[in-house]
Formats: structure tokens, C-alpha cells, sequence
């Protein structure tokens, strides 16, 4: 059984590398396992600890992933490390529990629009869905924490803006369900930081003890000002992808994720300390240089190195 | 004479478009004076009204902005423009009160160690030298807007971490020297939102009832994330380059100014009316990449573009 308090203290900030699921989402070459397997224990040797590694999706339309059992493995073997594999369907749920990883992430759309083009159902029968997976985790021997997202939380590629009562609601109709803690995300990159602290802390106080995950996508320049917004906020866990690696299908030559070393120096310029050694985080990213040489990254830590002066080890 | 009230107006968020000069300091190749006019004036049509437009240092060092007189004259011509020249010696101030320009800038380093090895004199010799140069205003028949910069402001590249202390001292010695406002300037972009919203608070309190300008470097992808916190903690005269162009001699590879479009993206999106269409404003990037091919633009807007739903057009 896996222990939300030790996998998610509640007297620090988490910084999660999610760029071997979200960030492969769309790249044209995909990492070997070996490859996959060098990118955790680099970055784990930098000090990262939570890794979203892949999606039990069908790997006829999502072969970058057909490896995610081995690579969950790869990560269980590190101590005090932990996986997250994505889940959308009861057969992927189940596969996801026997496989032993960590946390299961699933997710539910902010917008009933979006909700019925992307998984054809109602956001009510997704989280009742959620529901179903909580009582398939405490039936299980792992017992994962369940990690469910609101996409488009903060913007919807189908309606535009998204009220933020909405995805408080859900937010609390997730916990009800029994999830161990919710995602906040700008999946298509919309938000500013007001929006983003805002509605942050309306999830954390939701949240309660619980923690609130705020997936941010740099996709208009804004994300490392909408993570400063929700540490203020009072977030503690947030997603970023190394190099900003991935994009985004809505929205062409945008860039993913938020940059994960970038994230990392920003929560060390305001006192937060991650546990990153940043430098050593900027050189994992000659590893996907050498296996996706066709995508671009992103990233100023990468350019321009530390301030001088600045301690290169965090505490 | 130019009124400070109206240049900039204390009611609203005033940014300034720096990429003529700051943006050309390093770029291989220079536009042409014709470009350079296209660029004013199709920024000007997007809503831009603060141009800072070159230097008067000497041409053979700095020969991108030998017509600076000729810019000057251009963004004088468009009705409600106010261009801004850069001068460090007294030479040059000559030379740019007698432009007609609408602000002269200059600059006073925040440490005793990047004043010798950049200007080869003492803060308190800069300072002197500031007064003199509003002496020289004052008896000036424009009487242009006096605005003197505080550089390394946030962090130095010779000694590192800067004592704010010091940096609030040199910008009340500038005041009571006579300027109209003071620019704080991450010159080598070094800083967090934290370290730029505190020192943002205090400059503005020592302003009272006068301009604090935040100029920001994007060298560590803190741009965007600071000029928020700048924001928040009361500044409303930021700084910034189309496509962020420019680049720091001290971090090689590092970009330049924060992304101008980005900004005004940011600034929307916290209720900041900026008077910028960013959509026209994304538009100019083509003059600069057809002049300057070799230089990387960046930002997310051009790549993405607004969100949906997002009005294109500002108030």
C-alpha cells in the first residue's frame, strides 16, 4: 500500500517529471526503453523522484508506450522513487493496479463539450468512473493513490473560457469519490497567472489535507509565471517536462509541458526547496537530443546555466 | 517640454518597446534605418507608443545606431510616441538633448565593482554625473524625461547576489538628483519573482507619485514569471523586445529582454489594459526576421497564438 504521505509530504514542494508520458504524447521518434530507462536514473541521480512514465492506453495507438511495465518497474527499483502510469478505461485500470506502479492518474474534462468529443461521455459518468476505479484500488494489493486531472481546467480548446465554480465542482466531486488527490490543468496553455492562482486556491482549500497538482502547459509563455502564481497560491506539487519536451494537437508549434529545470530554479528563487540539483537535471537533456533529435527545447536554465553566485545543490 | 503625466500616464500599464536598442547591443546583422521605420510604425499601428530607440555612443563602436537622430525624428512624427535614446558620457547627452528626443536614458550600475570594470568610475561619480545631466535638462529647451537606470540591479555578473538595500539607496540618490524615473534592471537576468517582487515594492514606494520602470532579461525563463511579480507589486512601466530579441555577452546563448507580445499577453490576461492588438503586434516579427535572419526569436504567442475566445483586440 502506497502512503500518500510519504509519497507526497505535506512540508515541501514535489516537482514531478512527466515528460515520458505527457511529453511523448505527440513527438515523431520515440526513446528506446533503454534510452527511457538512462533519462529516470539520470534524473533520479539529480534528485527527482516522481516520474509519470507512460499510459496503459492501447499500444496499436500509443506505441510509445508499450513498454510501461518495464519502465514502472525501472522506477520501483529506486528508492523512494515512484511511478504514475495514466489510465482512461476499467481494462487499462486494471492493468494499471497489477502492475504495481505507484499512482494511477485518470481524467475528466472541465467541460461538458470537451468531455463528449475527447472520451464520448458526460463529465458525470467520468467521474462516476473515477468512483469505480477507487473501489478497484481498495480492492487491490497495491493500493496506488488515485490522481485524477480536470483538463481543461483553466481553458477549453472546444468552448474557450471554463468557469472556474465548474472545476471547483468537480474538484469536489473527485475527492468525494475518493481519490487521494486532483490535478489542475491548463492542458491547451490558455491561463494567465491571476487565472491560475485563483483557481489554485480554490482547489487547495478544497483539497484540505490533500494535494492539489497543477499541470501547466508553456504553450503562450506563461507557464513558469502561472507555477510561481500557484506556489503562492499554496500548490506544492507541480508537473514539468524536461526541456519542455511534448505540445500540443490544438494548438501547432506550441510548446508542452512547463520546462522542468526552469520550474526547478524558480522554486529555489522563492525558498522552496526541491531536492533538484538543476545542473545536473539540464545535462539528462543530452539524452533526448540523441533520441528525438527532430524536437525542440525548450528552456533558460539550459541556456544561460545558474546565476553566479547561486549554490548549483539544492538542500 | 515633455510632461511626465503624459508620457506616462500613473493609471495604467505603459509598456515600452526596447528591441532598438537593447535588442540590437549584440545581433550580428542590423536592420536598415527603412526597417527600423517599418518597425515603429507598424508597432505604433498595433498600439505601441514607447520606443526606445538607440544610443548616442560613439558610431564606431556602436555603428547600428548611427542614425539614431533619424529614428528619433520617425517615432516623433506618429502623434502620441515618445521615443527614448540612450547616453552615457556627457558628449552624448548633449547630442540627445539637442535631438528633441522625449526621454534620455542613462545608467548607474548597482555595484561598486561592475561601475570600475564597466564605466570606469565610482556609483557615486554615476550619480554625480546624472546630476548633471538634469542640470543640463533643465536649461535644455525640450526638457526630455530624465531616466536613469539602476543595472545589475537584481544580481551582478562580477559579484553575483546585489544587497537591495543598496539598490534602494542609489534609486533615492537618483531621485533627489533630479531624474524623472528610475529603471530596475535584471541586466543579466539573474533574478526570481520573488527577489523582483520585493525590490519592485520598495522602488515604487521611494518613487511616490513618479515612474519605476522594470526592465527584465529572459536569460533564465524567469522573464515572464518576474514582470508579474513587478506587476503585482506595483510597477506599471515594463520593458520588453519584440520576439525577445537581443542577447547577454555575459551568458552566452541567453536571450535577450523579456518577450514583448508575451507581455502584453501577461498583462491582459491580469486585467491590464495595454492598448496592444497582440495579434498586429506578432505581425512585425517579419520585418525583424527578414532583416535579422541569424537571430532566434522567441515566445509563445507567435507560436501559438491567442487563446480562444480571447478578444484579439485590447481596450
Amino acid at each position: 500500500m502506497t502512503r500518500l504521505q510519504d509519497v507526497y509530504p505535506d512540508n515541501r514542494v514535489i516537482l514531478r517529471e512527466v515528460g515520458l508520458r505527457d511529453g511523448l504524447q505527440l513527438v515523431k521518434t520515440f526513446p528506446s526503453t533503454a534510452a527511457k530507462q538512462r533519462w529516470i536514473r539520470e534524473e533520479y541521480a539529480a534528485g527527482v523522484r516522481h516520474f509519470e512514465v507512460g499510459s496503459f492506453l492501447p499500444a496499436k495507438t500509443f506505441p510509445q508506450f508499450v513498454d510501461v511495465r518495464e519502465i514502472i518497474q525501472t522506477v520501483g527499483a529506486l528508492p523512494g522513487a515512484y511511478g504514475i502510469a495514466l489510465t482512461l478505461n476499467e481494462r487499462g485500470v486494471n492493468e494499471a493496479l497489477a502492475s504495481g506502479v505507484a499512482e494511477v492518474a485518470t481524467v475528466v474534462s472541465a467541460t461538458e463539450e470537451h468531455s463528449q468529443a475527447n472520451a464520448n461521455r458526460t463529465r458525470e459518468s467520468a467521474i462516476a468512473n473515477v468512483k469505480r476505479l477507487c473501489e478497484l484500488r481498495d480492492a487491490s494489493e497495491h493500493k496506488p493513490i488515485i490522481n485524477a486531472a480536470v483538463s481543461m481546467a483553466l481553458g477549453c480548446s472546444i468552448v474557450g473560457a471554463v468557469d472556474p465554480v465548474e472545476v471547483l465542482r468537480i474538484t469536489e466531486k473527485l475527492f468525494e469519490a475518493g481519490v487521494d488527490m486532483v490535478a489542475i490543468a491548463d492542458t491547451v496553455g490558455f491561463a494567465g497567472p491571476k487565472q491560475v492562482g485563483e483557481l489554485t486556491a480554490g482547489a487547495v482549500k478544497i483539497a484540505g489535507n490533500k494535494p492539489i497538482c497543477i499541470h501547466l502547459h508553456d504553450t503562450r509563455g506563461m507557464g513558469i509565471a502561472n507555477a510561481s502564481a500557484a506556489l503562492d497560491a499554496g500548490a506544492r506539487v507541480l508537473d514539468g517536462s524536461l526541456g519542455g519536451l511534448g505540445g500540443c494537437p490544438f494548438a501547432p508549434g506550441a510548446t508542452g509541458n512547463v520546462v522542468f529545470e526552469d520550474l526547478a530554479f524558480l522554486c529555489e528563487s522563492k525558498g522552496f526547496k526541491t531536492g533538484i540539483d538543476i545542473e545536473k537535471l539540464v545535462a539528462v537533456r543530452s539524452i533526448l537530443k540523441s533520441e528525438m533529435p527532430g524536437e525542440a527545447l525548450y528552456g533558460g536554465m539550459a541556456r544561460a546555466g545558474l546565476p553566479r553566485g547561486t549554490a548549483a545543490k539544492a538542500a
